[in-house]
């Protein structure tokens, strides 16, 4: 038969960097392209050690949960976050299926379709895939090195009355920047006053490289949870493993319980062992230990990246390093289109994410988001030299 | 700040079972409401081998996995559907968390907020919950013993031109009936000739008293995947173990394809950790011997509930013995509503689900869906008791 497709999900590309990671399947081809964390780094002892003491309480671990998530788990994160400045309790929090899915229930809790959503330009795939799923009009908000700028946000929440503004102010995703407190406090301001409420993205603000800096969440800043503006969802994707896929949201009661019940319709529950296997996970495992261990190796290897890069001797290529997280945000040569050098880069054997992936209107097509967590040492030297040869190639032929 | 919700997630009901699994977090009051296995036939010390194995693959067992779920997993869950009847490739079907989101999937793949779905009359929650919760209009189709009434399927079809059929064929929540092969056929039929896809869920197909009984999916009557009508969605929650949220959704490879970028979108992917389990649980785990032991088991405790019912001596009520799954569907005494027998149950140390909730339109008030998994021996007993205390104090009072 002919199969008529939703109009939400004919519109939705699928995400360049999954694509790549499909047709790569990893071996031959060096991939910059994905957020992976680096396998070597990833804790599996522990994860096995935390498992061993979850079969050791009887078959009710494998029993159903709650749609709210395991509640010693709750409690957990709840003093976690507490002991960063974000005191929640347990009914002000839902564990989730990775952040990617506190985004979808936010948006499937508080947005009609056609609402409007305010985000970075450029802006996290994440965010914006989630968006055109649930047919929302993205409008994205001008940026500069401090974060978003304030006064454009405000002019458009006036002109658009959005459902929410998303915004990864923390290392995002293309560009890796992060807001200054400033930018921070103001726009939370600006959402209290207007009442729009804020999705706060932080997958990767436990990943810095100086262990000592400290940026302050939006949900920090405004100091509560319940009647708060702030939605903060954070995961322990990169900071434990991915292939648990436990995130959390935090925010008002009230939206929490929203959330929750389209939680229930959508999936009815993440998975229940997954959330007792990272229960007693944190029990014993250093996490925040680990977190600096994970901030200084991929500290090194940006740098690393970034030696590399200057070898190169790109005339007219520039960067901001970043300060953590997993992204290095290269603004290419002008005239060098990012989707036609990768075609060019994936023939010598390196991938990357092109930056127009993230824009939602016109694309600053000369750019490019390099990850460095994911490889290392040589095998790093060998993805950027790859690089580098396509880049000559493709300025030499055009 | 006061926040606007959605008009969906405002719509959205909490399902009853869910809620009085919160209030009774279990322990006083015995439940014949949810549909949770029996903890005791739960195969703990398989799926702990079966983490072992996992655990012994090296750190990159800890990496991110596809969206469309763990290939050799898939390939398994393909082999073991080509030996029912129903031979489909690792393109043709995409792993979700629990067959709920397969059919919330389907919906945001198929389906535009205010498209008409079709549903049997009463109608498994799990499917009323996404229809509501993506915008739906729900209609109800009237059904008899033998299944859903075709002529009526074919002028509701007609009439409103639904997105979709959603269906659960084999011992369906609530009434746990097994519709006739050609009541099955009958659908497939009608919906081919009028290019309507079908959602068959089949979560409690393999629960079934006599082990030699068939009852042919959907699915397999249609014969193919490819071009085919008939999505097909199952789970391990009933045959393996709630806590690993293993579902599927198999059909034509267009739609997955399409059901798999809405994935991507709402959650990226599903634990890759549990699906690694289930993986190696599958290789070692003797899965149809096990099934075959819970139905026999399941089936003594749905006798040993039809005895003690019939030991109540209520005038009036009534039920069909159910052949397998996981409910008795109890008519009561004309008059008696059901959700007033609950508040009047709970009173007494007894819960289960009111009819009334099963249904679209006008409830048929006098019914009410018993559980007879979870409890057993002298705890069912008691529950029944507690229920007949309820009934006749009720039936007393009014």
């Amino acid at each position: 038969m002919d199969y008529r497709f939703s109009s939400k999900v004919n519109r939705l590309q699928s995400s360049a960097e999954r694509d790549i990671m499909k047709w790569t399947g990893g071996k031959e081809i060096i991939s910059l392209a994905g957020g992976l964390p680096a396998e070597e780094l990833l804790p599996l002892e522990a994860v096995r050690e935390a498992a061993g003491r979850v079969f050791k309480n009887g078959s009710g671990v494998l029993q159903y949960g709650l749609t709210e998530g395991y509640l010693p788990l709750r409690e957990q994160l709840g003093q976690r976050m507490a002991s960063k400045g974000m005191p929640v309790s347990p009914d002000e929090m839902l564990l989730t299926t990775g952040s990617q899915q506190a985004i979808d229930l936010a948006v499937r809790a508080l947005a009609e379709p056609g609402s409007a959503v305010l985000v970075e330009n450029p802006a996290n795939i994440a965010g914006l895939q989630v968006f055109h799923l649930n047919g929302l009009h993205v409008i994205p908000v001008e940026c500069d090195t401090d974060g978003m700028i304030i006064e454009e946000a405000e002019r458009l929440i006036r002109q658009h009355k959005p459902a929410l503004v998303y915004v990864v102010p923390t290392f995002g995703s293309p560009t890796g920047r992060a807001w200054t407190t400033q930018r921070r406090r103001g726009l939370v301001e600006c959402c209290r006053r207007h009442g729009i409420p804020i999705v706060e993205d932080d997958p990767y603000g436990e990943i810095k490289f100086d262990a000592n800096a400290h940026y302050p969440t939006l949900f920090s800043i405004e100091g509560k949870a319940g009647g708060g503006v702030v939605l903060y969802t954070s995961t322990l994707t990169h900071t434990v493993a991915p292939a648990v896929r436990l995130g959390w949201v935090m925010g008002d009661r009230d939206v929490i319980r929203m959330m929750a019940k389209a939680k229930q319709a959508a999936d009815l529950q993440s998975s229940a062992l997954d959330q007792q296997i990272v229960d007693q996970l944190l029990r014993h495992f250093p996490l925040d230990r680990h977190a600096r261990k994970l901030g200084k190796s991929y500290g090194q290897r940006m740098q690393h990246m970034q030696s590399l890069l200057r070898q190169l001797g790109m005339r007219d290529a520039s960067w901001a390093e970043p300060q953590g997280g997993l992204f290095l945000w290269l603004k290419l040569p002008e005239g060098l289109d990012g989707e036609a050098l990768l075609r060019c880069a994936v023939m010598k054997g390196v991938t990357f994410v092109p930056g127009s992936t993230f824009f939602v209107r016109e694309p600053i097509r000369n750019t490019a988001r390099l990850n460095y967590t994911y490889t290392s040492g040589e095998r790093m030297a060998a993805g950027i030299a790859r690089l580098g040869e396509a880049i000559s190639e493709f300025v030499a032929r055009s």
